[in-house]
């Protein structure tokens, strides 16, 4: 169906709410998109079928779903409405995505590992090393949060037991109300999200490494004006307690080498978040924390004609499952916008 | 729950995709949202319940959908997830929202019919003439297409028979496929939908009431320069046809006053859209097409500090329920950082 022979006619990479929601748009305009949906990996920063979303258990505000929904089955919903309209999704075994009756994926998807975006038709390789080229690229790996690394950090976020990484997204589930939080991280994200949970914990603690907070003067002023929030000064947190649940967290004291226990019911990383923009750096214009940028907001052009952007690798203030969708929608209509100016039908 | 007695932290202007979602997200941030859901009128650029969609039968790319959704229903389940998290909304008997099992509404909500956001906190008047005071709005009360006003167009369009001011969002319907479409209009976007519907439909003719296409040269030429799209010069569309689903429409020549039938099975109408600005007029800053311009794209502020708007009043190019709802979001969090940033807590 392409324009030309072997010429895709859009590529979009990754597989979160902006990846799926490019397809399904991508897909009903005819565009026949195929995408790459990424390979599950243990290094940080590549991509990972369905996202962000998959590390979480219950989404309580991305909007139709007002009992709350699975991370796991939201995405696989948007992977099978993308699919139903006619998506491929790159894998091991040719381009023909399964899901099994649980959601689950019948095949291994592939990840994109490297693009040449310097001439047209555009190359992008899998990691398997295949090359496929297109007219259009819809870029939307997203960016995982930043983490302590500690293994009971891991644990409790996957199982729900209370490890967050988004205040927004989950500061106001029930078993954090009323109860102890500590965040960690000093820059404005850090200080962002303690003022959020400050409103649902009975106390948040704020520990950070430093004496001071790198966050701007009107949060740091934010957060030390804030009679719920006190911040654990020049500390770390070592590891974090709790079976199935969170219950403290272990802290060191860096200047006097001193540990101590703090209780909590809740831990948020706030630490920071990585682009996964690896794979096109020097290639699409990023902004100094790797960031994909836009050229127009709220359109999604990026520097290179032809290649768009959607999701949290190009926003580092909403990071949304909602937000993030709304982007891939428009990447799908710049695509094809943009396709039908250049006479790619 | 307010800052201040008998002042609200947030009011929220609209009940569409954007107006909900952003109720949801001030809802689980603590601030306790006040909603003007509008009521049903028959003069055109007032709010309506549940906005746009609750024109449309059948909704195929709101992600996380496979089975596509009715619109009401949607919106129904919007609400739904809005007045969990303790949205409340302006009502004839008080503010309590009830939906029946149906998802109808158990009470006659109040829109919003003035403003005075010329001194603080900001002044919205009910159309009962009830003042709510509040420190901050979002203003989400989205824009209606633009019809032709025939008998015939309301009834179709609201049946699902083959009416639609949305290429986009109904192009792609099984209905449409190689069947002749018509699309009215001469603009940019006329264009736009008579080039995307030339995907699906056998034929697309394009009525236009001019001798030429007032639209872009780039969008003229895709136009003209597509040999499944004919342009019907000096025409205009008399009437719709058809019982269940249209079966053609009757033109008329203004310059010969001839009249004929043309064969098809669905009509576009692409005249424009109106934004449902005319409350807001002289208070926000409006661009020359009345749609609210924001100062800081993709963020949702506008002219007036504490004041953010979301959803098809400030977006003229996507109109997606999904990009309307992604903007409602970035609104409650704008809205709620902006609060924070005050002290209103």
């Amino acid at each position: 169906m392409s324009g030309d022979a072997g010429i895709e006619r859009v590529v979009i990479v990754g597989s979160g709410p902006a990846g799926w929601t490019a397809a399904i748009y991508a897909a009903r305009a005819s565009l026949d998109p195929l995408v790459f949906a990424g390979r599950p990996k243990t290094v940080p920063s590549t991509i990972m079928p369905g996202g962000q979303l998959m590390l979480t258990t219950e989404v309580e505000n991305y909007p139709g779903f007002p009992d709350g929904v699975d991370g796991k089955e939201m995405m696989a919903l948007f992977e099978k409405q993308a699919v139903r309209f006619g998506t491929r999704v790159m894998t091991d075994n040719g381009q023909n995505p399964k899901l099994d009756e649980h959601g689950g994926h019948l095949y291994t998807y592939q990840d994109a590992s490297r693009v040449d975006f310097s001439s047209r038709p555009f190359r992008i390789w899998s990691d398997r090393d295949e090359l496929i080229q297109s007219h259009s690229v819809i870029i939307a790996t997203g960016a995982t949060a930043n983490w302590l690394g500690l293994e009971n950090e891991k644990r409790l976020a996957e199982s729900g037991g209370g490890v967050s990484a988004c205040a927004v997204c989950d500061g106001a589930l029930p078993i954090f109300r009323d109860q102890p939080l500590v965040v960690v991280g000093g820059g404005d994200s850090a200080c962002e999200e303690a003022s959020y949970l400050s409103k649902f914990g009975s106390r948040v603690y704020q520990v950070h490494r430093r004496e001071e907070l790198r966050a701007s003067k009107i949060m740091r002023d934010r957060v030390l004006g804030n009679e719920k929030i006190e911040v654990v000064w020049n500390s770390v947190v070592e590891d974090i307690l709790g079976d199935d649940h969170v219950t403290g967290v272990k802290l060191k004291n860096i200047k006097s080498n001193e540990t101590s226990t703090l209780d909590c019911r809740g831990f948020f990383a706030a630490i920071g978040h990585t682009p996964a923009t690896q794979f096109i750096e020097g290639q699409v214009e990023l902004d100094d924390k790797k960031y994909v940028v836009l050229k127009d907001p709220p359109r999604s052009v990026t520097s290179v004609e032809g290649v768009f952007a959607a999701g949290d690798l190009a926003d580092a203030v909403y990071r949304q499952a909602i937000t993030a969708a709304g982007m891939g929608c428009k990447a799908a209509i710049d695509a094809e916008r943009w396709l039908a100016d250049q006479g790619i039908e």
